[in-house]
């Protein structure tokens, strides 16, 4: 059993946590966190040993148990995931590396955190052994997970997509905006094109980034043009074969994410939390161009507290060469329960 | 094993229904549905006998078998409950009395709906053996579960609640307000004070509504001017105590329904559902006043979609006689895991 | 003076009632409404003579003065525009051809209402001397402006755009979504493709609509293949060029339809109008393909209230043979401060 | 003419020197930012004279001329008001004081910055010739004007407010919460009743505050305790008489804050600004008690943005000794035009 520890117990970490102790061939050696907080004392209920990322004095202070100090939990582990918020894990890097225990980074560290960013459909073999693999960030997962399979099957020219991105998440109610549609960033293209390129080096993509008052999920305005004619039928059969992402039918009534949400809190999914993208079946349009390509559309959803988690768990088994993709993704969809 | 019908399986209906089948003394009969959209997929997915509330073409157009019509999951099952929208049930009721099947109603329906108006803290004895009884509302049953153990102990003078309603539910996208806080009614008191005096017909109450452009829960701010002067310590002890009331400590770090809601889901609970009432600790407050009375403040946030559900199970008890008062909140409390 | 009725007096209805008033060669003959509430004691404020939509009785009772019914209104007019809801234009086309006043309808009504769609960029020349003309809705018009400059400078070889469009104007409380970003419509391309081409009917574009929890301004997100590679400077200097299109620049510190609109509130326009297109300096960006065309990509923001009110004025000035384009642009510019 | 010069030009700070502005007795000796972005635009387009409050290096690496720096406003000025944000107020007290400049600040300071809290309604003539005085925050000056003729004209025994408030202003993009319903603070009573009574040291008030994803105005539900038994009648004629009260009637069909806000910029209102307390004609409720006392609940939007406008421009001839309190309203209500 490969011992996974995890530095920052929170919207990301605490997800990961419950992913890794799901799957048949790791376990969780403890987690950090700062606070005693409600997510402490949700630690403590799952019975997850807790380390304090910093001070032990404010757990001790609210009466809960910490098993030591965040650097004895590195030690222990085979390999430790970093959930701490962006930028705090590049500076986390040194202990990583003094330890020799191989890192997982999150998508809100520079790609220079580490040699390899990471997709489990797109590029799993490149993490193989690796000593530091970066998670791409929501956003890039659910580009990567779409780019995938259209691009292997029809090859992209060019994708232009436009990024509408919740300002918080639920718990964070310190952000904003409450009444505003802000280009953000207001550049083109926004920084989620260059990311995706850490995944697909040779791809042609432009992203435009925006931010509006929701917190559930971030949706995307995708334009594709492909170097080939499918049918929409094609497409769609096509998409729903992969098993990270749900292509949605009009049958179902699920106007947006709030209804999307409500589906798989009503399916008993742990914290209704969707992994999959989510693709509505009756935006999937193709519209042929000259030279036999075509412009392909389409909505997705993609839930940004959520989609990260099976592919942290992949980047695991990569990093410690557990399995190779196929394997290890098929392990991990059917220990969560993804794509049911 | 008592047979349960649900008619209706919204977000009250398909909570009821869950409910129900996690008790150990009845059953769900099966429940009824107008349109086969992701909530029928739901009710499937459950294993629920799905019977038509009109017409059954839409369902087998999409594929989804149906049990029968309504009035036959009616005359099957021992009780019904009506969870269909606001004045719907009230013309349901034809067909209940006419099958003599006992009725349980939900608090959108006018009190004139049913003999006894129930909240199985404050009168649950009322409904023992009636033919119909009506759930009071959301915002009616959170607040007679707090007035009920201060009348009891203290003697309240004069209630006064601010109740700061969510403008929708998550999935409902097509209401509003978008931006804007809005006296709903503008009048005072609005109708939860002659609402509350349903279930305690003496008590001295005035209720004043707004709406915001919020989904997940209710927050309402509340003075009681008691006729005593307890410290702010022992009312904290006595709602303590209460199975439908949580008080959220201070150091957990919640500020809002957001963090609360989160808090739940992470705990693993069904839909991440808040039965009880949510009272912050940190805002009970007693100031004396002259002759011994004393005024007391409380915030309190209230799940809309899921606080009257163990109510309708205990009114499901109480109808058909299963149980007395405390036995059968017990029971109902153990089976959903309320107040842990 | 030409003589103009202007049937509904709402959002847009009072904004092209005042343009009107501004225009030298123009004069309100009347307004018709429905109901005695707050626009209607604007109406009467302003000295505009009220008529009654419908009943003269609810105007009676709430004590304001109606000048009569509004086929008298329309008797008297010269021009009427049609400011009513979606959809009541077209009930309201009988009057206006049994009494042979010329009409100006909204872009609320389908296409088929009248000869000429219009947009005073693009064709002000084919509604000269119309029966009837229908100016397009504020989407349409926003993106009519960008496109026709760019359209003759440099040639389009297609446009794809995302437009996130504000849930309801901010006196709409009814209007969601309160937290969600809904696909809408879900399919592609949106109503606004084909209503772009009744202005552009050899365009290529495709259009995808969304809704979000915002109420000041839609925001789009624009990509046009242009048959040409400008620099993204010599695409600036076009676009600020033009009258109806405000280039805003970096330094202003303006991050979206917040501080925009607290701009224009504060520089004294009535209401805070934005008249003309927002477009983000910062944004426009161009991107060299293969055979000498480009990608260029910008956001703009569109003041849904605002923008077709000029429009209605030149459209009115088309109808009745006033003035040519440019100098009726020019003539509508001056009078209401647009572009300063 | 007496020289006002304002440091700080952001939502009050520009309002305020229009006000000032607007005044026959006053004139702007200048205004002082830190930042050349829109507002510093508005500045310059009104003609005000520009000076810097920290470095001048940004500004004309803007291109906007500065008149010097803040020192040299403060010299030139008879009085200063200080409109920086909440806490920058106190540290630049050194400098009015050095400069012996009379200052007025405002409701963002501790109330210990100056030695008289002000309120043009209840307290003008403590302000009379003092060095330094505050204008309290918007919430105490809307509480203090409608308690202020209750008091004189029936007593109040005591005021139980639930203050729900808007997240941030509409430019405020940072600021949530996006989904959310605050207890703020959880703690009660709120910091506002505490400043209440430093305009009435006397009263007994208890204050819930809450915040709420909205922009435009906060909403008050107030319960006030008379020492009489008006009729709903009699409170409404005497909150009516008051000049920075609008009983709002029914008859206009305004639900909240959207459209009052629409209602006053229609009306071309200079940014659409709400100076008085709105009241809600509907929700003047009177309700016997015991002992000849009542119990009297209305709910009111306040326009945080404006309404403490006018009471400075009364602070400034307290201060300066230009008028009595009733002369130095009316004159600042006919300049403003406040009250029709
Ligand atoms: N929330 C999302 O939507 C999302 C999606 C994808 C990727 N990410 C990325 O995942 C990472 C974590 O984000 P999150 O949203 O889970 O953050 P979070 O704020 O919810 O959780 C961070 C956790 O780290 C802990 N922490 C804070 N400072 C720390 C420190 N100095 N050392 C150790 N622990 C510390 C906190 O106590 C908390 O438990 C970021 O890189 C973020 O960009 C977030
Ligand atoms: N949603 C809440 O927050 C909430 C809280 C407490 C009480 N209530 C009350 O509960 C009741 C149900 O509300 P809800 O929110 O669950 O509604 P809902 O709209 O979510 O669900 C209503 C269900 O009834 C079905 N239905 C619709 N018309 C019907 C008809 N004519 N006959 C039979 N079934 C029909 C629908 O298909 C749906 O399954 C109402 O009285 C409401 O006031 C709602
Ligand atoms: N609001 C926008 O953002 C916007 C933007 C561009 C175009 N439009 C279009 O402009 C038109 C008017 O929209 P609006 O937003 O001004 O609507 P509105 O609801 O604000 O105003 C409509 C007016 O028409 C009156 N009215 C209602 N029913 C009527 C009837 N049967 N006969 C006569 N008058 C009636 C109402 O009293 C009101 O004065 C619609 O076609 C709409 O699609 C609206
Ligand atoms: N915005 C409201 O709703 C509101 C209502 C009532 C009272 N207030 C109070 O009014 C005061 C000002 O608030 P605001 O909302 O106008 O703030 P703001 O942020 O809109 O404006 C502040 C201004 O001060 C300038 N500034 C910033 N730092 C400065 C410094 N160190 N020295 C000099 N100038 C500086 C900024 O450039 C800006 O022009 C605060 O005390 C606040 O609490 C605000």
């Amino acid at each position: 059993m490969l011992r996974v520890g995890i530095n920052g117990f929170g919207t990301i970490g605490k997800r990961v946590a419950d992913a890794v102790r799901a799957q048949p061939d790791m376990t969780v050696a403890g987690v950090a966190k700062r606070t005693p907080d409600y997510e402490a004392e949700i630690a403590r209920d799952r019975g997850y040993s807790l380390f304090a990322a910093a001070e032990t004095t404010p757990f001790t202070a609210a009466g809960i148990d910490v098993a030591g100090q965040v650097r004895q939990l590195v030690a222990a582990s085979d390999v430790v995931v970093d959930a701490t918020p962006a930028g705090v894990g590049e500076r986390n890097r040194a202990l990583y590396e003094e330890l020799e225990t191989p890192a997982i980074y999150q998508g809100g560290e520079d790609a220079s955190v580490a040699p390899v960013s990471f997709n489990a459909r797109a590029n799993y073999d490149e993490a193989v052994g690796a000593d530091a693999v970066r998670v791409v960030s929501c956003n890039t997962t659910g580009l990567s997970r779409v780019l995938a399979p259209l691009e292997e099957r029809y090859g992209i020219e060019k994708v232009r997509a436009t990024l509408v991105r919740r300002g918080g998440d639920p718990s964070q109610t310190g952000r904003g905006p409450i009444n505003d549609t802000l280009p953000d960033p207001v550049s083109i293209p926004s920084h989620h094109a260059p990311d995706v390129k850490t995944v697909f080096p040779e791809l042609s993509i432009d992203t435009m980034g925006m931010k509006v008052p929701a917190t559930l999920m971030h949706t995307h305005a995708i334009n594709l043009t492909l170097r080939a004619t499918p049918t929409a039928e094609d497409v769609r059969d096509l998409l729903t074969a992969e098993g990270r992402l749900l292509v949605i039918p009009e049958r179902l009534g699920i106007d947006g994410a709030g209804k999307l949400k409500e589906y798989t809190r009503d399916a008993g999914r742990p914290r209704g939390d969707v992994w999959e993208n989510c693709i509505w079946a009756e935006s999937l349009t193709v519209e042929p161009l000259s030279d036999g390509r075509a412009d392909c559309y389409l909505f997705q959803a993609i839930h940004q507290e959520a989609d990260v988690v099976p592919e942290n768990v992949d980047a695991i088994r990569a990093i410690a060469g557990l399995a190779d993709g196929p394997e290890s993704v098929e392990r991990t969809n059917e220990a969560l329960g993804i794509g049911c």
